[in-house]
């Protein structure tokens, strides 16, 4: 199976729903990325569709949104 | 480990989110509830924390609301 990537961006919702994410999600199935601190991968974070972050990108493509963070405009 | 808890309602965006959870999480780590036909369950689900579904509860106890799908006030 290919990995899902979580994006997120440091941010106290983003932290915690990432804790929660890896707790759920066996252990090496899924990529973390801080789009705050590596700004080069939010132009594929938007391609994947990404509208906000915290947001986890699932192998098949579909873009689950969790909870609110920040917009990804405010990434850029 | 106790189980997550899935809150849906039936509905379009509840359905994709459901199927992808399902695949991210291990096999009988999660209950899903649909809170559209099982209405005995929306007190719980709105004790919990869920403002939407679908929600995800952790077993710690957090709260993701997953997209969003309908308001827990539709369902009662």
């Amino acid at each position: 199976m290919e990995k899902s990537i979580f994006y997120h961006a440091g941010c106290p919702v983003c932290v915690s729903a990432e804790q929660d994410i890896l707790n759920l999600i066996p252990t090496g199935q899924v990529e973390v990325v801080h789009l705050g601190t590596d700004k080069t991968r939010v132009t594929e974070a938007e391609k994947a569709g990404v509208k906000s972050v915290p947001a986890l990108v699932t192998p098949n493509g579909n873009v689950l949104h969790i909870n609110f963070g920040a917009s990804i405009s405010d990434l850029k």
